[in-house]
């Protein structure tokens, strides 16, 4: 069965025929990726780094085509097509300038103790690599920035593993030509096409076959809850089980605290506003619920939230499934007060109702968002221990706010709960950069103890190797003695260079 | 059904009686345990190194009442199990060390660019906490490195994690005793009694109960693939699944190369037999399996090898369960020859055999090897590729041999199939240092990219929390501007203190 793209806007049928890959075509791509891996894995550093770059141009030389393809399988606009373009390339080059620099394998180095009571201690050397072929799932919501030459791909090319990438269905078109220009700059790099692998797939049969292959070492998601999840459980059944980090969403809430609203609960309805509508609402870490405590300020910022949402103009969904979901999401909450309805939907609750109905803390992805109405801020930490995991939580607090038991008590709680806490600020706009945290507890992601985003994301992808009593010839270059690579090492302890 | 301790060498029942722990105690443990996590986390580095050397001191007070009960449960002699307190301790002091200097939280900081264009980038930090309550499960054959206070426990307790141990049933006498001893650290360190708890049980059900719990956030396991699968499987199978590291075992391999075999044969044959007898060949590093080229030097090697095994005296064997799955799985191997059929065991097949019959690479756990007689050294690369994942690999060769093709196809091979690659030594005898892998590729764990031993294995026990935006009072001392805890923090892309 032939699938289509569509117009994201119109949902008029865009040119081209796309296939579920056959499971011959998927298992080729696998073992093409098997076949080259362990080269790949000891491939020079410089090499991996020119490749990470070389895939950063061919997205530039891709031009109009890709993102002419990716606004009409998207529906998002242009310039944000244009920055999530240089998302892609800053982060391919971010990866290429961790490899180049080589010290993220971690080497460790304790050198022999030869005279060691009882028992002589040998040479011991150790280095992180990669894991194997990792299969990469594309999302809907980034075509190019957590898709096929995304985060996860960057990430995994990095660490010196092959990528099969499963297109998201989507926007196939998008991803064929980025695809192309990942072949194109592998070939030109002088490296061989197992590298880098794609299929297509409509049905999660593709999926599930590619999860289930024995030649694939692990997976990267983003996406729904139930998307991954499955993913998750055939990775976990397989007869040699694989780790699978996958990102699957998040209600990302926000407190406000008293002082904070008083002082600036305008500015903050603004921002809030500006937050769970941009792109649509159609990010993980939108903020999909919103606690203040019932007061006159409050009622004055959900007055603001909701005058604000009004006048948010319709913005095309990423696809037919998504808007439809959102509808039906929207359209099952009972109990709660509309505020909005429009385009962007803001609810209200009371926090006995929310506390009462589980639902309402379930992501529903579209701009939406609920306030609820808290007794006193003392409750807030309460609320914030009954969360799920979460990518994100928000605090907005004073400087009184922040002296307060209240307060306190709820920053005591976040860090349990999230991969990321956001104090006055809003928690779309996920930097890459070192120091972020795009993950947390589940059902944020599969697995809390790594991030999607940033250069700590190579560690999904990556395990330890130690060599013990090997003649120094014999050492990758991470471990020879003389440290040809000019790298950070812990040596006895200390880390030198 | 209470249950029993017995005299390893005797059989003969020991004193103390036995209970699977009911499900409300290990509900009351698990709870014990999320109650003091959120305080624990955040305690300072200071009085949680504290707390593990004071562990450290309480076994050494534990004194001959504890190595009295462990050299009757296990059979192992007195030596082996000073030796092994003293590794324990090492263990715990070492992770000591690693939190008071306090650089393992792997800080990162990103100050902020208010003037970035086209959006300001906001500060962001970020640092490893702990992830919750930790399952440990204790292991027969190291009653105290890998038990009660072992890697697991001392590693989790590192990270700022409660810990509730399972404790092993072939050794409950010696759990209860380092049990009491930790309490009284814990006690005296003022810290609560929910930070460790210990639960016992024969049956499988304990240790499901306690895997399923929804307080444990992730599981330590050192043990039998039948049994560490299967609580991978709970895990996995949880409404909100967690993180198992579950070490497995393994058969080791040793291949020696021509020139290795004809310039000291008898001396590898000598240190091929101390090292798959040692501890009566009950560890999980044992080497199970040799590979040499047959050639004269090979026959020569392989009767030094039988004739070193038939001098080997019998040592009593950790637990019934054990000795019979020995005596079992030496029976069940057909089309063998049998060099040494004594208490340690010597088994030779030619490699068509071996490749022909899987179950021969399956661990044999106790004083058994497996001399494989290959036509070629060209053939021991295929044959490397055809292993499953291991903890350890080893090669013996000589200078000539490292320079050759067959050597150099070899150790490609390995590093994708083993966490240590061992060269010109013995697996058995795992370093407790930084550089160390205790780990490997599935079945020998269930997470190639952790380690169980050396201070890496922290990192299986703590996740990143990233804060963004916040006002320096309110983030946590790592991450404070003035750096209080004088740690090394990559900030800004540079490793500063």
């Amino acid at each position: 069965m032939p699938f289509h793209a569509h117009n994201a806007a119109t949902g008029e049928t865009l040119p081209g025929e796309f296939h579920d890959a056959s499971p011959a075509a998927i298992d080729a791509a696998c073992r093409a990726a098997a076949d080259v891996a362990p080269a790949f894995a000891v491939l020079a550093p410089e090499r991996r780094a020119a490749l990470l770059e070389a895939i950063a141009d061919a997205l530039e030389k891709a031009g109009d085509a890709l993102l002419d393809r990716a606004g009409l399988e998207t529906g998002l606009p242009r310039a944000r097509l244009e920055g999530e373009r240089a998302r892609t390339q800053g982060q391919l080059r971010q990866f290429a300038a961790l490899v180049r620099e080589g010290s993220w394998v971690d080497a460790r180095i304790d050198t022999a103790l030869p005279d060691r009571k009882p028992a002589p201690r040998p040479d011991l050397r150790r280095m992180l690599r990669g894991i194997g072929p990792v299969a990469v799932f594309g999302a809907s919501n980034f075509p190019l920035a957590f898709s096929v030459a995304g985060g996860d791909s960057a990430s995994a090319l990095a660490a010196g593993n092959p990528v099969i990438v499963k297109a998201h269905p989507a926007h196939p078109g998008t991803s064929d030509i980025t695809a192309e220009a990942v072949r194109t700059a592998v070939a030109a790099s002088g490296l061989p096409a197992g590298i880098f692998g794609m299929v297509h797939g409509a049905s999660p049969e593709v999926s599930l076959a590619l999860v289930r292959h024995p030649a694939v070492a692990a997976v990267g998601f983003t996406g729904s809850l139930r998307a991954g999840r499955a993913l998750y459980d055939a990775a976990a059944a397989r007869p040699e089980p694989i780790p699978v980090f996958a990102e699957m969403g998040s209600i990302n809430p926000v407190f406000v605290l008293p002082g904070a609203l008083a002082a600036r609960g305008v500015a903050i309805a603004e921002g809030l506003v500006g937050s769970f509508t941009l792109g649509v609402g159609q990010f993980c870490t939108k903020p999909g619920v919103v606690f203040g405590v019932a007061s006159e300020a409050w009622t004055t910022f959900c007055a603001a939230v909701a005058e604000r949402a009004r006048a948010v103009a319709k913005g095309a969904m990423l696809h037919e499934g998504i808007a439809r979901a959102f509808a039906e999401g929207c359209a099952r909450l009972e109990g709660v007060e509309w505020l909005a309805d429009g385009p962007a939907r803001v609810a209200r609750v009371d926090a006995a109702t929310y506390r009462a109905r589980p639902e309402l803390g379930h992501e529903i992805f579209g701009p939406y968002t609920l306030l609820v109405t808290v007794e006193s801020a003392a409750g807030l930490a309460a609320l914030a221990e009954a969360l799920e995991g979460q990518l994100t939580a928000t605090v907005h607090g004073s400087e009184d706010d922040f002296s307060g038991t209240a307060a306190a008590e709820l920053l005591a709680v976040l860090p349990r709960k999230v991969g990321r806490i956001v104090c006055n600020g809003f928690p779309t706009g996920v930097e890459v950069a070192p120091a972020m945290t795009h993950g947390g507890p589940y059902p944020a992601c599969t697995d809390a103890r790594f991030t999607a985003v940033g250069t700590g994301a190579i560690l999904r992808w990556a395990r330890p190797v130690s060599f013990q009593g090997f003649p120094d010839a014999l050492l990758p270059d991470a471990l020879k003695q003389a440290n040809p690579l000019g790298i950070l090492r812990l040596v006895d302890g200390r880390l030198v260079r």
